[in-house]
């Protein structure tokens, strides 16, 4: 029936949980790298408004719904009608987020990532795993399937940079139609010679390579990994979260850790998730959000390539599927959401 | 069998949880009026320090076990032993909080509370009280039986002038022996002075009452509770949460909501903790933690007065009973839990 799932996900989560790590950094602000805001500036608050939809069917921090800058709207309208059809619960994760939303978060404290062609991305990165260590032992007693999904500004870079600090050789995709795949290798090829590494070369040392070029989503992300160990936990997301997986392989973390993501992740003749994930001996799952059957080109531009995935769209119409939800409804209810989103009053859409 | 809880509670939780409200205001920093601290100006770190005694049996903010001035050690030893005996989860939500906690914790976002006799204590009450709505909504997902503690320092006496301004009778207890009456009453005189109010006079406008002489904890306790609506909920504390009950009658919420605290409280004559309670008829719940048994002179002052409650200390013993903890081991666990703490390693104790 749900071949728009694949392959069958075979638990049905008496207590699922949604989870989505919202985080910045100024490696997403280098211009032309993520689709994530439609311009550099606006960056720093993607997450936020992305949380605010999802939580509040509403956006305060910004005048408008988060778009790429070639149209897409954020995937933060599919997570949301999947969560509100099948009434699954969501928990929103901060880490190193200079804007707050505006929705109830879980603080893993920490600042915002830096641009890691100049600086040391997250000096902090052993706290962060600590606290988010205690959040995942705490979430433990509370759901027996949770779902970990992010937001954050050119997320692809850094993942990209701590697979290749780590030796594994995955691609990583993009929010952009047009992957830019050179600049994305310039700034971690930067990166790594800033701090004297090299493919690879960091394999033994993996808090160093989360360190150096990283992110403040990915420590949380691996932290909550760590203190979940024994409840079954999906990571949402595409090859972000494949490298999340990169890392708990080079950090020996085991558990029942799976991924999920969207078609658009698995069709990217450009990435190597599939590939990827399979290299770390983990399971896959792939979630179809039929979006070409969207009315909104802003969300049917999703079938042709555009932003893909992110805030756990795929994960959550996967977690949506297992309660009942059809495709179709996902398609309708994501045209719903972006039609009827509420947004701030002083001003109307552009 | 269990008489040092009075009366029985008649309800068995499948899944119990236990939150705590930590917040800082200016008024708490006003000397001779607080023992949550020291000195006036830990106070700020006070709470932080609680949590993390809870959650970590360890204190990471500041350098020592926080003390009152006459040397009562927090209550937060007698919760932590609680929670670690009975294994009810903890969670820890910030309001208005200065020192974040070295442990994952919800934040309601929000500043610290002004000194009530100089300026409106909490700008954005309506803001803390939204999101903790929301932040309810989301817990009664999880839990079918919530305790509600909170760590504020001088917290009773934005308290009294809550109870004041919406026109409640209810005379509030002190941390300290020689309860600063004179003082409070003086401060509470200040702050309606301040603001054009008398007592009762805000009594049809509590929110006003709240924005303008109360402190960041009370909102998000109201909010939670507003957001629990169905599920039971037990707030923990003493006359703090008995203004929290009467400004939740003044904005008429309804629900599952009764109050548990120590024995020291209900038998301190000079407060009104009964009397309060049940005049809005909710129904109260006491928990003795048998602390005369104590073999710590700081544990042992609280028979005889010092400290009394807070950091949900007689709901945490509560919530352990029900569990089958008996008054030995909270004594015994309170005990244990004072003497292994762990501290900074920089400093010894004093």
């Amino acid at each position: 029936m749900q071949d728009w799932i694949h392959p069958h996900f075979d638990y049905l989560p008496e207590r699922p949980l949604f989870l989505c790590v919202l985080s910045n950094t100024d490696t997403g602000k280098i211009p032309g790298l993520s689709a994530a805001g439609a311009s550099p500036d606006l960056t720093d608050y993607t997450p936020s408004a992305d949380a605010e939809l999802v939580e509040l069917h509403k956006i305060v921090t910004i005048p408008e719904v988060p778009e790429s800058p070639e149209g897409a709207t954020t995937p933060a309208v599919v997570t949301k009608a999947a969560l509100s059809l099948s009434g699954v619960p969501s928990l929103f994760v901060t880490s190193g987020l200079r804007r707050k939303p505006a929705v109830p978060y879980v603080d893993m404290n920490g600042s915002a990532g830096s641009d890691i062609r100049l600086a040391t991305a997250i000096p902090d990165v052993a706290d962060i795993m600590d606290r988010a260590t205690m959040l995942g032992r705490k979430l433990a007693a509370f759901s027996d399937c949770i779902f970990i999904g992010e937001s954050i500004a050119g997320g692809t870079t850094t993942a990209m940079a701590v697979m290749q600090a780590l030796g594994y050789d995955g691609r990583v995709s993009s929010s952009l139609l047009d992957h830019p795949l050179a600049k994305k290798q310039e700034i971690v090829d930067a990166a790594l010679d800033r701090c004297g590494a090299s493919f690879g070369s960091m394999r033994s040392d993996p808090l160093r390579a989360l360190m150096e070029v990283g992110d403040p989503m990915i420590p949380a992300v691996l932290g909550m990994l760590k203190g979940l160990s024994g409840t079954k936990t999906v990571l949402a997301g595409g090859t972000q979260m494949a490298a999340v997986l990169c890392a708990a392989d080079a950090l020996g973390l085991g558990g029942d850790v799976s991924i999920a993501t969207t078609r658009y992740i698995v069709e990217d003749r450009n990435a190597s998730f599939v590939e990827t994930v399979e290299g770390l001996g983990r399971r896959w799952y792939m979630a179809d959000p039929g979006l070409e059957r969207s009315k909104i080109p802003a969300l049917s531009c999703y079938a042709r390539g555009s932003a893909k995935e992110g805030v756990g769209a795929g994960g959550a119409v996967l977690a949506a599927s297992l309660s009942g939800v059809t495709q179709q409804e996902i398609v309708e209810g994501s045209d719903r959401v972006l039609m009827t989103v509420e947004l701030p009053k002083k001003s109307g859409r552009a």
